[in-house]
């Protein structure tokens, strides 16, 4: 009983969390159509100011919300109980529309600086941005092409599935960084009269959307990389066994989730020594995540 | 013998990644000061833009650069026969210094605005500089006191460890984007005739700088999260014995080191079905690794 209450407060901090991100997420999109619509030109396809406005709109509703999402779709309990291979599909379909509402961000930029004859790729958000997308897009292709291909050897999966997990959160994050500067330079460029650095309404407003994005940032690596809110494993993957034991199932599926949990749950057993190690074995997870 | 040619192919894959890591560290250093000595006016302290300078020189010596060392020193396979407080003290050192850095580095700029009446703290840039700085020198004194500080149960030290790791590494990445978007002002605002957009060399030179702290960055964030690269806990610490039973010992020490390396030398053993299920045992640890 002790144990079934411990996860259910376990299951309300998930979704306290989850709610959290999401409402910080929303409210990210919603002030960049405020900043857009109510400070800016709006929203059009036609050169004009209003065009580079789909900018920032795409990146924080595609290249950071959605992208987030994505990151964290495994956690969700109530699609444990849905195929793997289901997930694996909503997990790179959430990143496709992501990369594609990225790559149309860009192409707004490159058409309003070409009709106003403002040089392309110069600034340090534009490498950092650019890098980030082709970097974004290889993730993407070789995720799809080890991961969802059927014949790629288990082993490979195993061995990439580490280094798969770390690209995408460190894109992710350089993702972050990169829409801090621009709106960085937006600010300077668009602010005359009052100029940024006397605080308008306007860069108030655009400063907390920066603030927002880095905690919306935070709240998924947080989520994204906490041990015990992992997908459980298939039932036939448990490979905490005694010491030299094969673990009875190595079909693809078993190696594409993580045992942590598999572990734990063998270890959870209602003695007072053996919550000590569990304390301490949640540790040494949690150590190994960040 | 393999086990052993895996381990030292492992170790000199460390060093390799060290050594980059270090190099493309020093090189961001060095860029900073050709940056100001070359194309600016140099340091001193009298209220000048030459005081300015200071800011981007120090922010790139002591709030990134140095503190990513400090973030990976527990990973230096030669200190493994150090005491891990000997190892905490140099960690906590390493961390102060590059706080006095990054504070001397705030009060240079704050100088400069008042001597040339710029007002202070407008951008979205110095909101999350404030932040980091701020959540930094909190994460300093709460790990002096909760891990330096002899009186602490070991318990809490168990449960905040995790906390402490998450936050150290979501701190060091937003500082790196801070001084991303600080680049991105300073070229702004100091470039003109010819402009940032004209790409004079001193804006490549700098846009240089800004993608080297991006891989500075990604080089610590993987280096802090491959559980193989882990101190190994002490002696009497490894607690992944079988399930139910006490670890033998419960000092401080065992609690601040990770176990996973003791469990996998527990678990390698030489037959295939274990090597294999080593693989399995790794990703494991690796997926609960951001």
């Amino acid at each position: 009983a002790a144990h079934g209450a411990r996860k259910m407060e376990d299951y309300g901090r998930f979704l306290a969390l989850l709610g959290s991100t999401l409402l910080v997420g929303f409210v990210s999109v919603v002030l960049s159509l405020v900043w857009v619509f109510h400070y800016r030109e709006g929203l059009s396809w036609d050169g004009s100011p209003a065009e580079f406005n789909w900018h920032p709109v795409l990146v924080i509703t595609g290249f950071v919300f959605i992208q987030g999402i994505a990151i964290i779709v495994y956690r969700l309990p109530w699609t444990w109980k849905c195929s793997k291979l289901l997930m694996k599909f909503i997990h790179a379909g959430l990143n496709t529309i992501a990369m594609i509402l990225a790559i149309v961000s860009m192409v707004a930029v490159f058409d309003f600086h070409n009709a106003k004859n403002i040089p392309n790729m110069y600034s340090l958000h534009s490498w950092i941005g650019l890098t980030a997308v082709i970097f974004y897009s290889l993730q993407l292709f070789l995720g799809f092409a080890v991961f969802l291909l059927p014949f790629v050897p288990v082993h490979l999966r195993a061995v990439l599935m580490p280094i798969h997990v770390y690209s995408g959160l460190t894109i992710f994050a350089t993702v972050i960084a990169t829409a801090l500067m621009g709106i960085t330079e937006k600010l300077i460029f668009a602010l005359k009269n009052p100029a940024y650095s006397a605080s308008p309404p306007e860069a108030t407003l655009v400063n907390c959307l920066g603030l927002l994005l880095v905690i919306f940032g935070s709240l998924i690596l947080w989520m994204a990389s906490r041990p015990h809110w992992k997908r459980p494993p298939a039932e036939n993957a448990k490979i905490l066994r005694p010491i030299g034991m094969t673990p009875e199932g190595t079909e693809v599926e078993s190696t594409m989730t993580n045992s942590s949990n598999a572990d734990k749950s063998d270890l959870r057993i209602s003695t007072e020594a053996a919550r000590k190690q569990n304390i301490k074995f949640d540790e040494a997870g949690q150590r190994s995540t960040m």
